[in-house]
């Protein structure tokens, strides 16, 4: 069983190599897009599709490309959110945001490169495959990423921060903007692994509830937290009047409700049987920071 | 032989239906995307599409998920591309802007939008496939409109606006901005029909002249146009230090280029005998608008 570690270390010596193999690109365009590509974090997406194919007993060399294509994408949605006309953010992880650095217009043609470039490595890996399982994939991290999964997510949570917060706007929100992130990984990863449907609507499970347990624990986290720690500022929710899990059930709720969503993902892995542990632990894992 | 309204009518009545059929998308986000899309215009790319499979008898209905796909491609970058951010437009085609409309936040999201929205839409196009056509076309559609083509375009007209316009620079930017996205149709529209290499190959030449004519033709118009026909303001070019094929070579040598141009994009279709009429008539009459 590889470690979190092993993975990771896959994603990161792949990410901007499988950039660059993608041809000649202008020398601002590329400095932009691997700024913000370099800027480190814990590279969860990627690690969950590799992870994912793994357990299926797939080929995790052949996962590479999507893993960093799904790393592409997470990263242009926050070089977008971060904009000006979005959430104004001058600070991610602790170096100053994409548009701070290289200007708005390079920013926002980053973010249009960046999940260009993700949908074209896909392509040319799907090209190479004897068999449809790349383009399944693919489909699914662009059904995923696109207007009825995070962009939708992100339309709504712009379009109505300020109103009331509900449930239900809520987990439409998380469902969208978060867990279909974390959702698609699992999906694209098992497809190429080749797993049948008993499998796939297991990941698809265990991403659903890992999403909106992550979500969620962020949420506390921008309560509870620590901001040295954090590398961000907290409280920053509230005062924007942000559609928070927190803002809609209360502390105490979030974190019965995360611990909750946890335990339903485990379970629905248990048909992988012991291969499941390392998914499993790193859900378990995501609940240690706020209990 | 098919007609150029036609062609144009399949488009226009497929592609609302199109994107409305990826399943469930927010009120205000499929708004903003259908306000841009629904905006009318020549839609000579998705036309090329088409007319190129035909050419090649290939199956024009099979084809058309693609060109709305190319459509909402181009549509998603005139959205970027009008932001304040970048060109700062308040009109197009005698309306208001998408942001001028909905707001910064939600035109960059519907440009998003339409740019995964297409993706998705090839992807699913491709998955009901048998062999790879779909995906080789999908493949060329993204390789073109991204970091090697569109996007590298864009990316070097506003980071190099207001420097010298000497005819490698300005070769570059429409190379890419303009010409990828007229050679992209050609090359997906073949690539669905089964073409062959050397058929290929003739519709890449053809999309590149015709592109670099089109854009010369843009260029002519906005020095010598009458803005009441165009529905836009002439001059702009000069007045924001475009880079543009007159500012480089002068008016006389920009209007023999496109001629010569059209000529050598003609040229290339030979090989389709009889079949490229359509293809040629096309290319021909973009010159009758400057001379």
């Amino acid at each position: 069983m590889r470690t979190y570690e092993a993975y990771l270390k896959l994603v990161e010596d792949a990410l901007c190599p499988q950039l660059r193999s993608l041809g000649h690109i202008p020398e601002k365009l590329l400095e932009a897009m691997e700024y913000s590509l370099s800027a480190g974090g814990k590279r969860l997406r990627p690690v969950l599709l590799l992870a994912a194919c793994d357990m299926a007993g797939g080929n995790v060399e052949e996962a590479l490309p999507f893993a960093c294509a799904l790393e592409m994408i997470h990263t242009y949605s926050l070089i977008h959110d971060d904009l000006p006309a979005m959430d104004n953010d001058d600070l991610r992880r602790g170096k100053p945001t994409n548009h701070k650095v290289y200007g708005e217009d390079v920013a926002i043609l980053a973010g249009d490169g960046l999940l260009s470039a993700a949908m074209e490595l896909m392509l040319r890996a799907a090209c190479r495959m004897k068999d449809l399982r790349g383009v399944r994939a693919a489909e699914a991290i662009a059904r995923r990423s696109g207007v009825t999964g995070m962009v939708a997510g992100q339309t709504v949570d712009v379009t109505e921060e300020g109103s009331e917060p509900t449930l239900e706007r809520v987990e439409y929100i998380h469902s969208h903007k978060t867990a279909d992130l974390i959702t698609a990984p699992m999906e694209a990863g098992l497809l190429l692994a080749g797993a049948g449907e008993d499998q796939l609507k297991a990941g698809v499970d265990f991403g659903f509830h890992l999403g909106l347990a992550f979500q969620m624990v962020d949420d506390l986290l921008d309560v509870e937290g620590d901001a040295a720690v954090l590398g961000k500022n907290t409280g920053m929710d509230a005062a924007l009047g942000k559609l928070t899990w927190v803002a809609a059930a209360g502390v105490e709720k979030t974190r019965a409700d995360a611990a909750e969503h946890v335990r339903i993902a485990c379970d629905a892995l248990e048909l992988f049987g012991e291969n499941m542990n390392f998914l499993k632990n790193l859900a378990q894992s995501t609940l240690v920071r706020v209990q």
